[in-house]
């Protein structure tokens, strides 16, 4: 009996995603490392994983993540060479376009500023600007940030977008590269991080990059939450440097009730919730890709390693 | 010299519309009701006008609202048949719809929910549905409800609308009159009203209105005032019928501080925000009516007293 390994410290649902599991694979052993068995596992569900997993899992030919982002597996120093696999959600650039849409009509229309005045009893009108008014910048042009951009330029925003490597985007100024940072960051009001997280962008949004926008910025934080200096954007958002987070990510969730960001008057804290895929066709990605497995077909949706995504 | 009286108790820059007409009509006085000269005044901008103005300005021959709305004045009983005209601002239905679709968004994706909960530190993700899920119903579908209802229906939301006379739009539903509005409000679960104030749609947003919604049905407003039956809201939310309400117009504004919508955990208040016209374009609107009654030529942008809009 082929035999699958769920391994995840940040996986809540764990018995959820077992038992759909189980449902859709019934000829296999759905396990967890240390169980009985579980070293005969050709197969690991992760999503952060504990680091002793590995030595757990000597037999493991497929590892399969249980969201769209890779990082967490790609710069595990432990992880075997072997096939890594995502999950990917066709509605899910719709999803966090979204999030990212609201955050930036939130911060133009001045609606952050209209819910602090009604907790004061304060009438007052936030500034009165138009759309074309606000350059907005996306970090990140892969297929999510490219929908973002295209559709806040189609309400009339004034966008541009930054990508490590260059990218042509029609009606969108685009930038590239450390080269083009500078450039992309000067004048920018609403920035919006939808980049993947790899050792270049590892604590990317930092003092340097937020003293280089709009002073009074706002931060719309959908990417990964070890691109985010905490202390860094406290900092710049005690100086006025930044004027407003929203930020859905964080390097441990959920975020620890002692945290800072929690409190913040002008931080806006939301759970991991821009882009949720459901957890049935989750598990439909990866048992698909354990038939093909197992029947020696080529495995869908896989990473390539070196560039983290 | 050819008079201008400027009458509102609504009117709070009423200092700086002046001046900005005393620059624009050079060779026009320029005067309040009760001043010097001002029985001569063959001009009425008006905003909120007293019950006693128009027995003190005898010599009227067009009266300028200085909003689009002209409710104030097709419904003011002293109102001397003469021509009454308004302003309208081009960009007013994109930044009405900037505020709906903001509303929308929040109820759809629970940013609402996010952050009550952010204020409890409460790390819980608020239901995670598609936006064609979400059945919106748009009532008013003058320009600004069309365009609104169109921009809905292109982010994927089931997008249906009510007005007094049949409209046809395209991708949208659409239903008229008294009785069409029983099946228009069954199944909507984010009611948007952007309609007229007109004898007919004063307090239509009552609790037999919300009881024909879904349970727990959000109201976003930017009508009038008058449309809401403030005791009604309250009881629909204390009830659960209405899960939310967003809010910009009210029957007097500034919001008194002790109403209870200030207070209330389930509504938001904003300051008559949706669509601030810049006073410049207004009071060149204004202006250029008042060189086109003085020469004899057709003034622009005429309301039709009948229909009150």
């Amino acid at each position: 009996m082929p035999t699958l390994a769920v391994a995840g410290a940040y996986l809540h649902n764990k018995t959820v995603v077992e038992e759909l599991l189980r449902r859709r694979l019934p000829d296999w052993s759905i396990v967890r490392p240390g169980d009985a068995g579980a070293r005969e596992a050709c197969v690991a569900v992760c999503w952060g994983q504990p680091h002793d997993t590995w030595q757990q899992l000597p037999d493991v030919r497929m590892v399969h993540s249980i969201g769209a982002g890779v990082d967490g597996l790609v710069r595990d120093p432990g992880l075997p060479d072997v096939p890594i696999c995502r999950v990917i959600d066709q509605a899910q650039a719709q999803r966090l376009t979204e999030y990212v849409l609201w955050g930036t009509l939130t911060y133009h229309r001045g609606f952050d500023i209209a819910a602090r005045n009604q907790r004061a009893l304060l009438w007052q009108r936030p500034a009165n600007r138009a759309a074309s008014e606000v350059v907005v910048g996306v970090m990140g042009l892969g297929e999510i940030g490219a929908h973002m951009a295209k559709t806040l330029a189609a309400h009339g925003y004034s966008v541009r977008g930054w990508s490590r490597s260059a990218r042509s985007l029609e009606g969108i100024e685009t930038f590239a590269g450390a080269e083009g940072l500078g450039a992309f960051l000067d004048g920018v009001e609403v920035l919006i991080c939808v980049l993947p997280l790899t050792d270049e962008t590892e604590g990317i949004l930092s003092r340097d990059l937020f003293n280089r926008l709009t002073p009074g910025a706002k931060l719309i934080h959908v990417g990964r939450g070890p691109h985010f200096v905490e202390a860094d954007v406290l900092e710049a958002l005690e100086s006025g440097q930044l004027g407003g987070v929203l930020v859905d990510v964080f390097p441990v969730e959920p975020l620890p009730a002692d945290n800072a960001l929690w409190r913040h008057p002008l931080v806006m804290v939301t759970p991991h919730m821009a882009a949720v895929m459901p957890m049935p066709d989750v598990v439909s990605q990866i048992a698909e890709n354990c038939e093909r497995l197992l029947a020696g077909e080529p495995l869908l949706r896989t990473v390539e390693r070196a560039s983290g995504y």
